[in-house]
């Protein structure tokens, strides 16, 4: 198995690709395309021990930056590190790619180089969000900022797939994330995802609200990308708040510092629980291919997390399960219906 | 003034209502009328002291429940308490009203029978969030999960005078609640509500994103009422699990427990300072007349804090000022523009 690492994407970039692939052509049983600045990311391999016929480098004199328009971009630089791993991706020459760099450039990179799997209206951009009980999948997370009912279907359909294969959740639920519990609550768009969900081939277990993305209540959450996006921020923003609260609570004196030391155990469990480091990257579904979009901030753990991810991924033949669930002649037609 | 009470709304009812009627009662400039099972409230109050001036109290035989459908309860029950307040305060009977009840019914209520201002599209719930930068004002919560850009400039300007006139913000800044600061980021409505917001009366800083909720980059927020609903909720949700979290680490043996005691009062601080008691209800504005809906499990503190709050409202005008900054002749007009 090859996978295509974009050397060049993330705000550690080179070192921390770099860092993550050696480690994975060390424990993994993968090799790796590391694709940008060929000198950088020579020097930087230098500095760690692998098996050396694992990792291949490619060069790519461009990088595609945060503050670029990503559509743009993809379609301008076509010797950015990004552009040509999704070309060689596209083209056989690895199983998978991961890209720490601009998620709307990832997206685009995704979507118009790797290309939509026939049948798929929009792909979605997957994230692994802790919970009371455990990791769970929310999508859309900001690919599609306008949806239709049908495409809450589509991303139902491919995050119970996803929560299948890759995290091994068994019957996976899915919820619709809504703002009441009962089937006639929600907008117009999710009153009319709510008719076509009850009908398709899920685990549907109908509205959910924003208490139930950390209760865990269900595997799969399926909304608009707007929506999905906002929810995630939130969720970081709210991180950041009361993470920033108890550093002050625990530094503010003696005694709080005393406080600190007692449950300094407990405190990182709990840290690493909701780690997202732990759980790879964000995957981009729907594709003709597994793209993994890493944390920008990811650091080697992290990006190796999105390795695994990738390779669980291809393993599992993530890309040809989701293009198998396509409403065939026996399936419910996803473009018919309530718009 | 005289506020209006609905004495059986909230999971405590008729406990709660009375007991913060008492208090208010003995320590503001204010009358109260309790609205309810009389003989209830009769009960209630006599494990009370106040001036018996103050209060009086209205019969109503019907209560609307939480599990009933908003408007036709609102409809159908004339003789509810919450009906029966709604009438009172259109016919002049008091100066504000508070429930803690229903929230559908409370919102069916205010705009059906207190009736909306001429010229107020839609009625928003707004909720006061705490942030890193104090209480900020999201809006709208949850009335209405179907918006269109209009709404969400005037969602803007009536909560830039209740956060100047009743949180004391000068010249507060509002934030359009979206996925991506630039101006083109962002779904259909919100597109088009920026370009309104840019020339509204206001002070429009751009679009916010679900990160600066409690960073508290803006004083108001807008959004459309689904938006706002997922947002509270997950706020409410990611604060249940971090609590619930700390409570498991701080109670982990005998070291964890001296560790809570070490940081027992910043905890507390903390605790207090994103209390939701501390800052009253969720206002509904855009009805001609005071309306707060209290949160359903206030406890007294809180329902206190929901009369203190409707005192300053009237105090301050806060309707006439609403009614005030519709647009004129000299004013932008809400009704032009995109959609």
């Amino acid at each position: 198995m090859k996978i295509i690492i974009d050397a060049m994407g993330g705000d550690n970039a080179p070192r921390v690709p770099v860092a993550a692939a050696a480690k994975a052509a060390r424990e993994l049983d993968v090799n790796i395309v590391l694709i940008g600045r060929e000198d950088l990311i020579r020097s930087e391999l230098q500095k760690h021990k692998y098996p050396s016929g694992r990792i291949e480098t490619v060069n790519a004199d461009e990088v595609i930056t945060n503050h670029e328009e990503p559509a743009k971009a993809v379609k301008r630089k076509k010797n950015s590190s990004l552009v040509k791993a999704a070309v060689m991706l596209k083209n056989g020459g690895g199983d998978a790619m991961l890209s720490m760099g601009n998620t709307g450039a990832v997206l685009a990179a995704g979507t118009l180089i790797v290309g939509r799997i026939r049948g798929i209206i929009r792909p979605a951009l997957a994230v692994i969000l802790p919970s009371k009980k455990g990791p769970k999948l929310l999508l859309d997370a900001g690919a599609n900022a306008n949806c239709k009912p049908e495409n809450l279907v589509q991303f139902a359909v491919m995050g119970s797939i996803y929560m299948k294969n890759i995290i091994g959740s068994d019957n996976p639920t899915v919820g619709l994330m809504s703002i009441g519990e009962e089937e006639g609550k929600g907008n117009n768009l999710t009153k009319a995802a709510y008719l076509l969900l009850k009908t398709a081939p899920i685990n549907f277990i109908g509205n959910i609200e924003g208490r139930d993305v950390m209760d865990g209540t269900a595997d799969v959450m399926t909304c608009d990308g707007f929506v999905g996006n906002v929810v995630l921020k939130t969720i970081e923003g709210m991180g950041s708040f009361v993470g920033g609260a108890l550093k002050n609570i625990f530094s503010d004196g003696i005694l709080a510092m005393l406080g600190a030391l007692c449950v300094k155990g407990g405190l990182n469990r709990f840290k690493s629980e909701i780690d997202y480091r732990e759980y790879g990257g964000a995957p981009l579904l729907g594709v003709r291919g597994t793209v993994i979009k890493g944390h920008g901030s990811s650091d080697e753990r992290a990006a190796f997390s999105a390795i695994v991810q990738a390779k669980k991924a291809v393993e599992t033949n993530l890309v040809e399960k989701i293009k198998n669930s396509l409403p065939g002649t026996d399936a419910p037609d996803f473009k018919e219906g309530i718009e």
